[in-house]
């Protein structure tokens, strides 16, 4: 059986940069590493092509009584710029302390071969293991997914006969406590432009006898939102679920400060609707928010022009139960509804990603139909963390958006157990990034347990 | 005597650009050209030094009981670039049908020599005339006139016996139509800066718990104006004056339609205060523009991130009566007033410039301590704008700032007599600037007759 630790070392050696071209052969240095691992582990191997990076469907067949998992991860990973940050170079894996050093160590290649490594090990331990296994690793998490959406609605009727999806690209507190992500927020994005006059006006000149473009956005953009920290669109919060006692009492648990966050944020104050805490908020309500606005003089000093064109970028984090398009055409109405006479509104719709949550067995609103392997994993994890980490796992939302684990349930009508592996200090997406040893060894013992007893019904 | 068009070119010749060191020669060189023709019209000449670029500052003394007039001009010009939409060479001055083209030709050196052409006929003339004429003629207008003020206070003593200031920098909407610039705007600047978390924040980790800088800025900015587009500032319009019936009556002569002017804008509708048309509201009414708003991600596409920080550039068009510094307090408390608890608000005081309003005599608001030179010089302008422009003028309030005419009233309490000579298509600080011929030879037709009727009680 393969060293996990060596493993990782030749995985971060490939540079598989997805967004920049000049690392093709990294990328397909690491596609075809974990390829051959999947291959020298007795799976069989599809490299399916894509308009950009493969994707890497790998089958452990077995008959159909068997349960069937599929393990997400990818292969690719951020750019490592700005290099000079890095203590040592990002594409030489360096273990300092009990951390692998390395561009992708954390995202996703560590947690990656976690699971890799389990299901080797335990295939080693058990070759007729009753378990049919499927993983499924992209090349193009880092670029928003392009190809992942066709992909499985290309493999529909192969990847749905599995019962869940298995993944750890998602975070937990510490070393001590598992969590796992049981929602994610959806998205929506839209961009709104607004053009007053043909082109830049004198305000002396012309000052005082049109509406300026920035005035028309700033007085749209400030109708979007209540006082007390809303959002202002009809039927905007209609189809949100309420939170129950057993999601606030994970939270409960988890521990959070608010005080802590307050200052980790910088800010003086929170700005959440009233009765709901800073927490609560971030995982169970949906937002709008404005992400750019510009318009104008953007340099030093002043400029005394009535700008042609201002535009406001504005997404949406949408919560369970909330569809993206009801949403964007809600936002769209009421813009159209409040646009001010005297400039004209582009309305830009971009992109959106359906919300995502997942209810943990025996909970009051845990649905009928559940799967029973998916409620046996959900069983079978608490199990295994609570042995393996000393206490039971949180189940917990976040606040972030997974698009494809919502297009997963959406295409495939499979629900995801998201176990988290990323620590805070594994500076994710930034110079220096690691992975900790340690968790990677508790992680794989975790998934190996979780596997094992899926087979053993 | 000298041609005043030959003049024009040895003056255009110079490239007198005074915001670039480049043109250090030109500037010299223009200033000695303008220092030597009023020498050789015996005037006293002192070159005053500066920061930066000299004042000439030229007398023709005289007994106390003779008036005095100051002519303002200036012999800098802008940049010329870009050079390659000139059809002929910037600093090559060529006559193309009745027009002199130039950079310079029109601001302001074409209307500058107009009135020196009209002093050295008078003098040659009538070489005793019993008038005291002053010119002052600054290099550094198109930087902002930097050192004028200090100049004018150094001066003070000296320049205060004057009755009024005559100039052409200003002006008229076509060849038959002399306008009096009876008013300017001025103008107050600030800027506020909003500042939220520590740094950028995820959207999705972190949306929904603080109050995202622009959303702070563009409610706090649309709180600024009513919705029938005054602004919504207390005490903002106190000081402003009622406009007199003959001012109306000004602007009514001069004819110009509203659906032109939205054309020519490029707008669907106007937005002025109900019973104002917009070409009182760029002339009677202060102002509250949104110069600049940025904040967070600008480029193309999308991008989910809370920006730490957010600004607005605003600038204050003020209207005669209107003290800059009251107002800048007034806009500064309301901001203070209304800023949204969860960001840290920065505000940063700009430039400002004095507004200005001057009265012809005979008309309901002419102040009773107008002095009775100015008075003599208002109606000699009606009576030779008259006979040489076939109409009489019309005396017009403009939208824009020139912060020197109000600095002068407050410094020196000196009035000024703005007689416009540029035309709509003279392209001041464009390519292809020119200058009017056949208005130069009206001009100092009408200076002549203007500073003659001033000579004689």
């Amino acid at each position: 059986m393969f060293d996990p630790v060596e493993k990782l070392k030749e995985f971060i050696r490939q540079p598989s940069v997805s967004a920049d071209s000049k690392f093709k052969d990294g990328m397909r240095g690491a596609q075809e590493f974990v390829s051959g691992l999947l291959r020298s582990m007795g799976f069989d191997v599809e490299v399916v092509k894509t308009d950009l990076h493969p994707i890497i469907l790998a089958q452990r067949p077995g008959p159909a009584s068997w349960p069937h998992v599929i393990i997400y991860g990818h292969y690719d990973v951020q750019p490592a710029d700005p290099l000079n940050l890095w203590e040592s170079p990002a594409f030489e894996p360096t273990i300092r302390g009990n951390r692998m050093y390395g561009r992708g160590a954390a995202d996703n290649k560590g947690p990656l071969l976690t699971h890799i490594t389990a299901v080797g090990q335990l295939l080693e331990e058990n070759p007729n293991l009753p378990l049919r296994i499927t993983f499924m690793i992209e090349g193009e998490e880092e670029m928003g997914s392009p190809s992942f959406g066709p992909f499985i609605r290309a493999y529909r009727e192969r990847l749905k006969s599995a019962d869940f999806v298995f993944l750890s690209d998602t975070g937990i507190p510490n070393e001590q406590q598992m969590v796992i992500t049981a929602g994610l927020r959806g998205l929506v994005a839209l961009e709104v432009e607004a053009t007053g006059p043909n082109s830049d006006l004198h305000s002396g000149l012309h000052g005082g006898v049109l509406l300026n473009p920035i005035q028309a956005l700033a007085e749209l953009c400030a109708s979007l939102h209540t006082p007390d920290g809303r959002v202002n669109i009809p039927g905007f919060y209609d189809d949100v679920l309420d939170v129950e006692p057993w999601e606030r009492e994970e939270l409960r648990k988890l521990g959070a400060k608010e005080e802590d966050y307050r200052k980790f944020l910088g800010i003086d104050a929170f700005h959440v609707p009233p009765g709901i805490t800073p927490f609560e908020a971030v995982r169970f309500l949906p937002t709008l928010e404005f992400n750019g606005f510009g318009g104008g003089y953007q340099g030093e000093g002043s400029k005394t022009v009535i700008p042609s064109r201002a535009f406001v970028k504005i997404t949406c984090r949408l919560v369970a139960n909330q569809v993206p398009d009801k949403i964007r055409a809600l936002v769209i109405s009421a813009i159209e509804a409040r646009a001010p006479k005297g400039v004209r509104l582009k309305i830009v719709p971009g992109h959106s990603g359906e919300p995502y949550v997942v209810v943990p067995p025996d909970r009051t609103n845990t649905p009928k139909d559940q799967s029973p392997v998916l409620a046996r994993a959900f069983r079978a994890t608490d199990a295994a963390v609570t042995e393996i980490w000393g206490r039971a796992p949180l189940y917990l939302r976040e606040g972030g958006s997974v698009p494809i684990i919502g297009e997963i349930k959406r295409v495939l009508g499979l629900d995801s157990v998201m176990m988290g592996l990323f620590l805070p200090q594994d500076n994710l997406h930034a110079p220096n990034e690691s992975f900790n040893l340690e968790v990677m060894k508790k992680g794989i013992a975790t998934s190996k347990r979780i596997l094992a007893a899926l087979a053993q019904p």
